[in-house]
């Protein structure tokens, strides 16, 4: 294949590959460094995106489709996802292809034109077949691949796809259960082919978790001033948005889970729970996730919302909530609101309808019939161990459409 | 010494060995590779058993006997165990006394002479007496040497030897404190020693922990379906029955606890727990050890029990219970039981027998009285404070013989 | 320079450099190794002292400033710190002026000696000044540099100065936040800039924690007995006192905080909590620090306190205290005491005075106003739901001067 020398005719040669016939925008794609399983080299342990294309640069995604036909690979768009292996010559098709942006390919320009000139340099030395892949995701339907599910996890943990947006139906039964040496999946099973030997030369190799998911480190460099005070404690598929702290006490967040702004996590972020900006999770805080008691309701936790040390919250809050430390907020959990609280409380909570009629002063509710209620302040009397709900003297923003 | 060179004789030769007066069958026996203190070479660190002979393979034990005699080293019989160096001269003669099994000792064969082989290869290039030692456990007595330690936190690890079955007094003086780099321990006083020259030269190592105890999986090869998220949170001696998952967050289980079934860990086993098949330990759930408040009682918990996210539980507890989130469940708890309730817990407890009469409608009840039932749920009232048992919604497997 | 061949010559030397007009005894002061940016090489991101001076040789302090005197540096004593390159002509120097220690500088003797010789080691290979940097310390101002902000958390981390005496105002704007890989700090912009190139030929770094601060275990070695299981859940600037233990499970040593005693930690000490002799933090437990609740007043928990697991403790407590299982208290709680227990809680709290008129036959307190008390027992009734305190258990014992 012969250079194509100008951009113009990179677009006209891009817009011709879409022309193909069936050709399918991806929503995703891009090309990973996968390891091997060390004894079923088949199997596919973990696969590594130096850049992950999700919603964006459809003419790289038909640049690539094209550099893989004219090297005789055959795209199949009528499934939900394509993987194939990386060969010399799809390389070398798209380094022609490209050819018109490989010089100013550095730094943040034309990210996956560099993707591509590494994977020449790397050609010249050793063959790529076993190393690399790429894939295309035409549509968020349920993986087919180990490729697929880390597409996913990555476009979830580069807020490139929001948390909770994602067909991640079966990824559990995709992905092998290994034990991370550093960075590297090992085959449990060969560890234990290897273990006398290892074990008696003093080659045995330092594990420091067995799981399906890698750790989020691994793949992801953090947006600015995110700390993980912990590797252990964020799993891939996780998102942390800017100015999230995350300190090693009883922390933890699950993929699919995370922060949409800048928060303080000492407590555990369930899968499928997100919190918003200016929150505060409370050391030792559990907030429950769809696989962990909250009959698939997935939590949203809102702004400037303050979990104490060691609550549990079972329910959706908005924002400027408080529960106190130690307090359990389930939803059957029944809690109590007076008269004059709950004047308060629809103030900032204008659209909330509730039937009940007070009894006394008071009114009682479950707690999920309070979900996602703003400015809520959720204690226990320490005199007479009523749970009881007020208005929090955290400040709410309300949005305006709210009026 | 002459090759026996076939089964028959081996056979022969074995059980001759047996007929030494005052033969014991060990136990337990292994040969372990050893780390020795940098400083006090005399000092053993660490002991790593590529192969762990647990109440079997007793004719493999008499053929390490027979090899030590052999080479004139004298097993002494009368102590509860026996340890020393594997020296060249007893590798020779074991590969001797095991050579009708040394062509087919490979993969899951014949370990212990696959052992002996891989010696055998490396005592061609270096000693073997500073780094290899061989231990035999006569009796299940109070440990005398960090190997006969090691030997039953393996036991227990591996779950060759059930939790809470061996005597692990005074192991803690034993093991000496050390600072893990990795898999490798380091004497604190060589650290000091060397300080300053690292930390000018940049070579001061990567230390993970400081502890007696090295981690679970620095020796221990997880069993299918056990996912172990953060290794730091699993102590060497803890047992992980298959399907057990741990997660990162306020998880924790100690050496001589760990889980009988698959369970899902969230929450710590403390030293002389268990906890069965199909329970959930939840988010920073604790269950407290004989060491940690409970009298001295080792805490059982049953089958598809649930411990609540943020709970304390301090008693025994049998099958298909519920201890709600944020609940604490000490030995002295005071708890109620509405007459009703009763008649359903007595239905799945029929052999519970409690002298207490009724006052008004309840039952009270320490929570020490109600250790070990089946189908309690513990909840507290979200409007009077009180803390109340009533029958649980989980399933309980009722085993016949209790009918 | 010429060598300063005795003893009493180099006892006259540095009193004639401390006769220098302005001249001022350093607080602190020490040579660190220093980690600089890999993009920025200007920016310091660690500094590892090898020995640590605080309040202490001031001859010493003398020497060096001498050095760098006679290698035309000129310190500026008008500063709060003064900081600067280490370079060849200083170590020579220094070594002339330390010549009559240089033979019997080694093992505990003579520690800032041993320094200047392996730089003068180090120096016969390399240029030192952009490795190593030389730090002064004159008063306990604002820090003006990485290298003075490290002096100080080394300072409280080796119980060199007590915890909480150290002004540490702004230390997080001078701390960069980097990827900790191992023990090397690395920039973020660094791994952005290489994040392609290195995921594809497999060489993308091992990251343990993203943070501002370096783990204690970095830099300190643990006082005897003291143990850490696992690395990352004590930050530098902490301080574990003889025989303190750290559990893994929810755990956590925040800096400027930690034991002044013996201490089983199994839960959280904030930033600007002290824990003493004897205390035992169960598991999960949380003590508040002044950024987490407690309206700025720093935490201290005397001795033989017991905080129960998963409970959470806001204001300060004395010695012989209890705080049960899953109890929160904070400054507002509401407590009562019954009028016989207050007898036994004021015998052993001879100075607390309190103005409040019994109501019945109990007394209802802010917990924030029995701050500091000794044998107080937080519990809450499992039938009423209320708070009481009575007197503990546990054994307090009073100084002398309360009498």
């Amino acid at each position: 294949m012969k250079p194509i020398e100008s951009e113009k005719k990179f677009r006209y040669y891009t817009e011709s590959v879409k022309q193909i016939e069936g050709y399918r925008e991806p929503i995703g794609f891009g090309i990973a460094r996968v390891d091997r399983g060390q004894l079923h080299n088949e199997k596919i342990l973990q696969a590594s995106f130096p850049v992950v294309n999700w919603k964006e640069n459809y003419a790289s995604a038909a640049a690539f489709i094209g550099a893989l036909m004219e090297s005789e690979v055959e795209v199949d768009f009528g499934g939900s996802e394509f993987v194939c292996d990386v060969k010399k010559k799809f390389v070398k098709n798209a380094i022609s292809i490209f050819d018109a942006y490989i010089k100013s390919a550095f730094g943040t320009n034309h990210s996956n034109v560099q993707v591509i000139k590494y994977l020449h340099q790397i050609s010249q030395n050793e063959g790529l077949e076993n190393n690399f892949r790429i894939v295309f995701l035409f549509e968020d339907a349920k993986c087919k691949s180990v490729e697929s599910v880390y597409l996913k996890l990555y476009a979830l943990s580069l807020g490139k796809a929001p948390l909770r947006s994602l067909n991640l139906e079966g990824i559990f039964g995709l992905l092998e259960n290994v034990a991370w040496s550093v960075n590297v999946p090992v085959e449990l099973e060969w560890l234990r082919a290897n273990e006398i030997e290892m074990k008696l030369d003093g080659s045995y190799p330092f594990i420091n978790a067995v799981d399906k998911f890698p750790r989020f480190l691994q793949h992801i460099i953090p947006e600015e001033n995110v700390r993980i005070m912990d590797a252990s404690k964020v799993r891939m598929g996780a998102y942390l948005a800017k100015g999230t702290a995350l300190m090693p006490g009883a922390s933890y967040i699950n993929f699919n889970a995370g922060t949409t702004g800048a928060v303080m996590v000492e407590g555990r972020i369930s899968s499928s729970v997100t919190v918003g900006e200016g929150s505060d999770i409370g050391g030792g805080a559990s907030i429950l996730g769809v696989l962990s008691g909250t009959n698939g309701n997935p939590v949203s936790i809102g702004k400037n919302t303050l979990l104490g040390a060691n609550s549990v919250t079972g329910i959706p809050l908005g924002d400027g909530c408080i529960v106190d430390a130690g307090i359990a907020v389930l939803e059957g959990t029944k809690v109590s609101i007076a008269k004059e609280q709950m004047k308060l409380i629809l103030e900032i909570n204008p659209k909330f309808k509730f039937k009940q009629k007070e009894s006394g002063n008071i009114y009682i509710f479950k707690a999920i019939e309070l979900s996602g209620l703003n400015g809520l302040h959720f204690r226990r009397d320490s005199q007479t161990g009523a749970m009881t709900v007020s208005r929090s003297n955290r400040k709410v923003v309300l949005n305006a459409d709210l009026h």
